[in-house]
């Protein structure tokens, strides 16, 4: 019944690891590194242990952030797609011989969800190449598919079960599943890009109860690619309650009074007002900035480019 | 420096209207009238003591809701299209050889803003045929024409400037211009369609100054459409916020702390909070309905469909 | 070497009925009848000596007609969805608990192509309804799911492989598939819909080799829809050079050396002459008209809302 | 009545210039450079008699080309790039306080004609910011404004009309106006940039009459940038015919008879031939490569870096 937040991002849901700085957890690996104004984060979780305290599966968790994507920076993509391009070829860790198929998850006709279809549509497909025509194919050219499978509501099939009909027959050896996420925080919205070894479940950041698309139900590994578009507009109106019940907190002394006052705003009547607040809609109400058009475009090349060098290229060149 | 919300409804800035249903108010004529879902008002102010009142100027305001608007439902379609058919041939008041000029206001590339392009882009245009081949226009139609003049971060040029450039050059008898308004609650989201024979202040709705489009500056009659497609992303915060204040009012006993309390959340803090949230956008971020593509489809067809039938068409017959 | 005419269409491929109106062919029925503008021919392919002589395979083509749907003319837009409604129903033939699995072919992307994938994100499905909320399902509906599979140019897997996929997890009783067609005639573009029981080979109708969607390679039914939207550019040039070496026959008298001169207008060289004219592309142009955008969505939506109401509706309604 | 191929190339209707090479012609200059993959001709037709024999007005014409630009090579854009920016400030001869208004011709609906609109919707506009807030203008920038103004089929406006509207009220010293051309040869599709100091005539490369966009009717100096992006379909049938008739007098030995057939293809006929193969369309039909999509957004690119780099920024560098 409690309104609960909406976030896709692990290093939102791993926030304790930003709570206590040079901390060690047993059973997590953090590491961190600069190139100008790109910050990457690397938590390696490798037991059930690290698993529990963090909160999610074992496996590698990279987080890219640039303040400058915001506003497509030039100079910020071309240094986020050198980091991506680095990070993309060691978590994906396949060799000259390996077919990877690429999945652009989510609703090509909502812009902000449009992320994973843009990328797919944009890969420099190579498979059908190596069987219709490998003398035109380079040496330097791995064999790459791609595919858009859509979203429930537009196709009446589950995301899985496409993704898995497909991967029966292709038979990669490497998923990368891309897709737009929803955040907490609008100050992450189109600055961070988040790679995990450990797979993705579609829509799980804004509620919806989809099955994973992991190495568990397609009996492959699966990189996903993860970018914040959105922030659910239920969690702004939340977020402004609770800065707010801490003003009071912090401004006010505490008495009999306002210690009621402040009981009363708990989970259920906060959920509550903000029901009042979005009323007639709740469920499906994004902020976004109005430029999301262009925010989109400029991530997503940032990632397609950045898979073209690294998956697709053996060497890092731009294929074609 | 305080918060003020943004709206362009005459219907929610006129809201007293709605506060003392029954009150007769000096210079000011309400009627309203219903159609299966779709719910008709119609306000006139007639002279200076009205318009000081109601705090717009002398003029028609027509406001026609319907909720099923929201779904795109077929059968609401086609009802609103009828009413908002009638009244805008009952405001328009031209006659047969009259030559209009359609305005589509907004930006084309944001979806919620493209509702007076899309408009636009979808009249029947005929005044090329009167002077080109005259032979060639059927007896029921009138001279129209139709711009979408885009907005000022696209080109560089005031709106109004274009549309009077237009303006002296076309010399029409009436304008009608579209635009897509903000609006201060969800529930108004491409539910309702507002008419007014006083003209529009392009942008006036997100905070922005720019000169009016009116009968004063481009000296022709001015009929302005507006469908309110977006909430300010401060709104909603700012509404959850003073809701929040509200319940403890009425939930929680009046002592000196609490009094304490709520003083301290004056609009200057309030503001500072929601900034907070926002950060780091604040001024640009809108909340939508996922799905407002499919929404903006809906209502723009409406509105493009009752200007060809009765604006275009002197029958109200489908033109072409 | 020879240049082969490309078409998709039945109706020109066996030219020979109408080429002998009154002829009973064996193993051959033909039926024709009219609505309006709309004119339909049937031909049903009995058996093996039938299929000869036609040149396709045992089983059903419809052919719907109307020359007023090249410019989106509402009414014949209104027939032309009752009679495709008709014959979608009788060639289907599925009963009320029937799981129906709608593919758009063609490039999203290349306008003239995107008819099928048009459609396809226009229909109503309903197969994800049935087992998440089966509550919220009306008893009027079938159990129907889409999908747009894309191009081997665009995702590096044969349309094939992705269906065959897709088809081993949904299991549906009835595939329909949509696609766009090349036509040797400019006057049919947009004027045809083609259905038959047959399936349908995506590309066959500009030359590509891939493998057919049928009952064969998928194990189960398949309807084809088809349109066609472009003539190929070498077609153009092809029926030009033809049509003047026929004017030289009629008009000039025979004697040896025009005889001579038509000799050389063999195959082989007005293929050279062609490959002059459209030099550098030769492979990949196409002839459309300017105003291919709104046609091709003015036909979309005949197909669509004809599958919403025959297919999804039980009952011919527009289902939501 | 005859067929006249319709092109707006003025290297194409002063081909005669290219069949005399070496040649001089009284009142013309014609200088040629490469820079790799790119070469640039430039004519000054410098007096009436001049004029006369090119048959074009007395003015600047330079025509880059580059084959590349056909696969959206990226070297080839880059140098493209380059070459285009400094015959762009040398044709454009404005002062640091010039203002410079951009005209994207062309219909933004219709996928080849959209080349101009897209490089007006991308020009990087700053007028609005010296007057609004010119402290935030950089020494760097020139005042530049940009405009779409739509086709006559959308507007019912003159395209003319609506640039003196605009003109008159924006008051620039140059105009730049931007356009998709018909060229005659499938060899110029997207790899010539036209250049031209003497205005242009919307619509005249395919047959329709305009009143030009130049000096004389606007009172500005008018640059048109223009790019051949489809050749007519009728164009392509009548090559193919000329074609044929050249191979049958050079391969065929001459006599009464054969005189005879080709005296019968004249004009009058050769057009009834090519009305017979493009029936029911004729006037609108156009030959375009598949992907004509990606191509038009290379080119378009092309063209807006260079203006945002030589004519709003005064030095060269990418502003914003």
């Amino acid at each position: 019944m409690s309104f609960s937040a909406r976030t896709d991002l692990a290093i939102e849901a791993s926030a304790m690891l930003a709570r206590k700085p040079g901390d060690t957890i047993d059973g997590v690996q953090v590491d961190n590194y600069s190139k100008e104004s790109v910050n990457v984060t690397k938590v390696r979780i490798e037991n059930e242990t690290g698993a529990e305290k963090i909160g999610k599966p074992i496996g590698n968790y990279v987080t890219i952030e640039c303040e400058e994507l915001r506003t497509s920076d030039e100079a910020a993509l071309e240094v986020s797609k050198e980091v991506l391009k680095a990070e993309l070829r060691e978590l994906a860790d396949i060799n000259d011989d390996s077919v990877v198929l690429i999945v652009g998850l989510g609703n090509r006709f909502v812009t902000p969800d449009a992320l994973g279809p843009n990328v797919a549509d944009a890969i420099y497909v190579t498979r059908h190449l190596f069987s219709e025509m490998p003398e035109s194919v380079s040496d330097d050219m791995r064999s790459v598919c791609a595919v858009a499978p859509g979203v429930l509501g537009i196709t009446g099939i589950e995301t899985l079960e496409i993704i898995k009909g497909i991967t029966e027959r292709v038979k990669p050896d490497l998923i990368i599943a891309i897709d737009a996420l929803a955040s907490r925080s609008m100050s992450r919205i189109s600055t961070t890009i988040q790679l995990a070894d450990t797979g993705i479940t579609p829509g799980s950041g804004i509620g919806n109860k989809r099955m994973g698309i992991n190495e568990e139900t397609l009996g492959v590994k699966v990189i996903a690619i993860g970018v914040p578009t959105v922030v659910d507009a239920a969690t702004v109106a939340n977020d402004a309650l609770e800065l707010m019940m801490n003003s009071i907190n912090e401004n006010v002394g505490q008495d009999t009074s306002l210690a009621k006052a402040l009981a009363f705003l708990n989970d259920e009547n906060r959920y509550s007002l903000i029901q009042q607040v979005l009323y007639p809609y709740v469920g499906n109400l994004i902020v976004t900035p109005k430029e999301v058009d262009s925010i989109i475009e400029g991530v997503s090349r940032v990632i397609y480019e950045s898979i073209n060098c690294s998956i697709v290229s053996k060497s890092g060149n731009i294929p074609g």
